[in-house]
């Protein structure tokens, strides 16, 4: 088992019915600042149960807060969050919606001349040494951005990753029920995004963290118990229940103490969703299985783990065992109604240059849990994801 | 899954050669008080490097904190944190030491007539409001106090548990080698008690608590696979370093949150420690499976999942497996070298009456997830553990 520090201070609150708990969670006399994406919260009852909940409070509303969050949309908040005096950010949404206000809390708070700093310098981060608090009240399992400190924000046609130990919520409520309305979709896309959280700290090397492998693998294996009832029968509590848990537990820095991280489905990812739009998610459905082919010889102790205890494959020969793990994810993201070709998104073989050059351009050259994975490894991948 | 809040703010410092880190994580300026149990840390080097490490700070030390840390003991280390205005506790030892550091904390800082309330009534603690920060290095794998805020004290002929959010440690350093001179007796209670904090909390009733259950198994069938190494080849790092991080997970608040908790074996343990002064770990080994024959009907569902998904016991019929599964557990004790009667350690049926009537005395009357469990019942567990 390799070194490691592990902390995450924030106080989860898991139910049903604990949005009245946020008059005794946020401050009595906070300046409060409510975050929020669409207009989701407002047409479902959400806002209306959290303003109800935070009483007398001073309330300022910011909306807007899009899918892969801007840098220009959030500086609005930030000004507001400066005029206002705010004094509590509230995120009332998604990973897209917590991450924007992880980054407005730094932002409102950094000292630099150039605010841009924070994504382009992931050090510039360090440098701010106040804090506003945020508490989140979760409406799409997907991101863990709810209980961790990291936040991927987009700027100039990139996604950049920031966080700082004071992005950290104090604390998030994760009510399941809040989540029925959700599309399917987006359900789905948070399963897999969930999925990929998990295998991006798993399906490295081995490192003998037991603990690790194992809570890695039940979560694997709950999404793929649960997803299908979570998705047609998105009210059956205890499925989403699970989902929520589970998305919250596979991106909260517990999986990933001790053991390799490989991150690379993300990062290329990334240039997929600045690039051409695609879903987050469906990006990481896409780049996983030919990340798994091309990267077998380095990832074959753990792919062949993966395919015994997540897929229970333990008959044929190593090499028949680890294509048919990769075989059945696939067909698991499929049968989620994600596609998972590069072509099933209208992109062709002549794009594939164009990542390879946002790759470059974004000092992303050498990923994986090996450092090892060049642009031309990338164009592999591309090209046997087409 | 049922609701929770799940809040632990510890920082985990985990691996070799982290000691050095007290210069950073204790505060520049603070007056330390070291507390630790017998001379084994002073044996083996490791006050040494502690003390090194705090470089010039102000250092007073407290040594003589016994296994079932004392009331009496700790309330001379509370007049010392109050005579000379300590402002730093950093608890060097296993369990025992780090609990009572919590309790000296709790007690430095109460502000009612007699510091024995602490004990006597639980809500007593909710009363504190100050706190004093504390570290831990810690020694022994074994009861998780390291990263949760409850503690067990004697007093009076009883064991008394306490807590309070206020006594959460700030940080742990948990350096694996500082366990590699351990005798193998501690270190085999101390994989007993884990995996009973793990089973008082999974083998209950369903509650669907999929990430629990998966990661309670993981803990399970970790302890199991690597005890033998561990106890035998005690510098074997990975062995360790896997013990150390399943006992600190194993009580941390992760795995119990959101399903039952049962803690009979526990209470019932707790006066066959006092009363006959039994190692605490040991009085588990002997409880447990007991406990899980009288309770069968109760624990049906639950003691089938542990027989299928822990021990691979699939065949037969449903009470054929419960049974192979408790015996089972029985032999993975006994081949830790750890006796599971009552007999083993000279107790004799005419001391039963006893135990009940200490079970009474402390209020322990419905014990278990389902709060049924009467004193008549404890009596006719302890019958067939004889």
């Amino acid at each position: 088992m390799q070194n490691f520090n592990f902390y995450n201070p924030t106080h989860i609150v898991f139910g049903k019915d604990r949005l009245g708990e946020l008059d005794n969670l946020v401050p009595k006399n906070a300046k409060v600042l409510i975050l929020f994406g669409g207009g989701s919260i407002k047409k479902f009852g959400t806002l209306d149960k959290v303003t109800k909940a935070l009483k007398d409070r001073i309330i300022i509303e910011f909306g807007g807060i899009e899918p892969n969050p801007r840098f220009e949309t959030l500086m609005k908040a930030v000004d507001i969050v400066k005029e206002k005096n705010i004094d509590f950010l509230l995120a009332v949404g998604g990973g897209s919606v917590i991450d924007g206000t992880k980054f407005i809390n730094l932002a409102a708070n950094y000292e630099g001349n150039d605010t841009a700093d924070l994504l382009l310098n992931y050090s510039a981060s360090k440098t701010v040494v106040k804090s506003i608090p945020i508490g989140t009240v979760l409406t799409l399992p997907a991101t863990g951005s709810e209980m961790n400190s990291g936040a991927v924000i987009s700027y100039n046609h990139g996604k950049f990753v920031v966080g700082s130990p004071l992005s950290f919520p104090t604390f998030s409520i994760l009510d399941p029920t809040l989540t029925f309305t959700l599309p399917p979709s987006q359900v789905a896309n948070g399963i897999v995004d969930t999925f990929i959280h998990v295998t991006e700290q798993y399906v490295t090397y081995p490192a003998d963290g037991r603990f690790q492998d194992r809570t890695a693998e039940g979560i694997l294996k709950t999404l793929i118990e649960i997803s299908e009832q979570t998705i047609n029968n998105p009210e059956d509590y205890d499925a989403r229940a699970n989902l929520v848990w589970s998305a919250t537990m596979g991106l909260n820095g517990l999986i990933g103490s001790g053991v390799p991280q490989d991150w690379s489905t993300h990062m290329i990812g990334h240039e997929l969703t600045a690039m051409f739009g695609i879903d987050h998610g469906k990006t990481l459905a896409i780049l996983q299985p030919a990340i798994w082919k091309i990267r077998k010889e380095q990832k074959r102790e753990k792919l062949l783990q993966y395919a015994n205890r997540v897929w229970n494959i333990t008959e044929g020969d190593d090499d028949y065992i680890i294509d048919s793990a990769i075989n059945k994810t696939r067909e698991f993201f499929e049968g989620l109604g994600i596609k998972t070709y590069l072509s099933d998104y209208g992109i062709t073989a002549d794009k594939i240059e164009n990542v390879i050059t946002a790759l470059k351009k974004h000092g992303m050259t050498a990923l994986s849990e090996t450092r090892n994975l060049t642009p031309d490894i990338c164009r592999e991948i591309l090209e046997i994801a087409l």
